[in-house]
């Protein structure tokens, strides 16, 4: 039975989670990210579940489904049931599946990161470096695919695009909620650092470079990705270690992002042994 | 000088047009297709080209643009000037760049393709295999991926999503236009086929397979990708020769399908040393 169903627009949880949803500095001034969808919130970490929110007829949807239900019970009464046409509006999808949750950002050591004690156990550090990527779509899946190479960790140019806007969060499919990241103003101050620490940077380039197979990936290491249509600037490539590339046959220019990531990260991790 | 542009959404042309944006069923009935924007027009085959039509904003933008230029160029007066008002109707982009072609649907042999005829000299095929894949944009991605991996051809079931959709034939980036493909209503009986020509049929499962570097990719092979959410259909897997798997580190239960394709697509040019 519910009490006290969210029915207004005008609720001020309503006007701020609206706002949430579309502002990355409300987000990040408050620490906080918005997390949508069935398949999400069973990846939702308790602890750092700030809100949830429902819709009755995921309340109803849920009953038969058991993982849906053991997650919700860990909320116990911590959640509120809101009506169709609030959930509407604060949904990003089109086709929203009732259940959204306010959840916190987690803040990650820059010192631990790169020196490699977020690696798995008696792994060298491998780490995902990205410049000024642009589609929230492509970056959540290089989040997703890092999660499953064994990255343990992910450096972005201040110009990537937000991994706390909606849709990326959902393309990382929970891999935002695990895989530690931090937002960097100067890439090349942190390649310098990473060379200092005896780490390879390897540049993703496209032309006249090494051959992608051909670089050794069992040592600590760091793969650099670009913008989609740019690549990388000149400067980050010739702060790198090397410029490597993936060879192409046909008449392809380039290759999506999100598949150059996961073709050379899958290579280190082939190359690790995993 | 612009004597007969054409500004009325009545117009019989921009009605057909629309149509053929959004109906897959008239696409193939008059066998052509819709490609749209600057960077797909650059890839256009002329000969195969039906119709252009463009906006003075694009003929007035490409003036200083050598590449866009010249491939106007080989249209000569063969265009159509289009108000910008009537281009935001035939286009399917948000923002579109003003030009747009109507391209003939090209026939692929299905005997030619399997033979590995349509492969490189010298190279055994190499087939990328589709099953009732959703996605638009996961299609066209896995067109360039394997175009770019040296691919012969790809077939997909008859329920995977229109390559002729326009979200997909951007995302190919062109590649449309130069892989063979063909839709089957049966896999299993073209799975079935290729066995029968020592091809072997890798299918992309999650668990309990051969790590998938450990298939090999040199003979003639074919690599099979299931749908996003539901992977391949267990009939599919069992027509296979073999299952073989990505391995995942941390709690990533699954890749993105065009990131799955990618990384088997290029460990199998990666043994075979391209």
């Amino acid at each position: 039975m519910v009490f006290n169903m969210i029915t207004s627009l005008t609720n001020p949880k309503i006007k701020r989670l609206i706002q949430l949803k579309n502002k990355a500095r409300l987000r990040n001034r408050e620490g906080v990210f918005i997390v949508e969808g069935s398949r999400m919130f069973l990846e939702l970490p308790k602890e750092e579940t700030a809100e949830l929110y429902v819709t009755e007829a995921f309340l109803h949807l849920i009953e038969d489904k058991k993982r849906l239900t053991e997650q919700l019970e860990l909320f116990q009464d911590q959640y509120e049931v809101v009506s169709e046409d609030v959930f509407a509006r604060i949904a990003d999808t089109v086709t929203p599946q009732g259940v959204l949750a306010v959840v916190k950002q987690k803040k990650y050591d820059a010192v631990e990161l790169l020196s490699g004690q977020t690696a798995r156990k008696q792994s060298p550090p491998l780490l995902l470096m990205i410049e000024d990527l642009q589609d929230p779509g492509n970056l959540g899946t290089m989040f997703r695919t890092a999660e499953a190479a064994g990255v343990s960790g992910i450096i972005m140019s201040r110009e990537t695009v937000d991994i706390y806007n909606p849709k990326a969060v959902r393309s990382t499919m929970g891999s935002v909620f695990r895989v530690p990241f931090l937002y960097t103003d100067s890439l090349t101050e942190i390649i310098e650092d990473m060379r200092r620490r005896d780490i390879v940077v390897y540049a993703a380039a496209l032309h006249h470079s090494l051959n992608y197979t051909e670089a050794d990936y069992q040592r600590g290491c760091a793969i650099l990705i670009g913008n989609e249509g740019k690549g990388l600037r000149r400067e980050t490539v010739e702060a790198a270690t090397r410029a490597v590339s993936i060879p192409m046959q046909g008449k392809v220019e380039s290759l999506n992002a999100s598949v150059s990531a996961a073709v050379l990260l899958y290579e280190a991790a082939r190359q690790r042994g995993l």
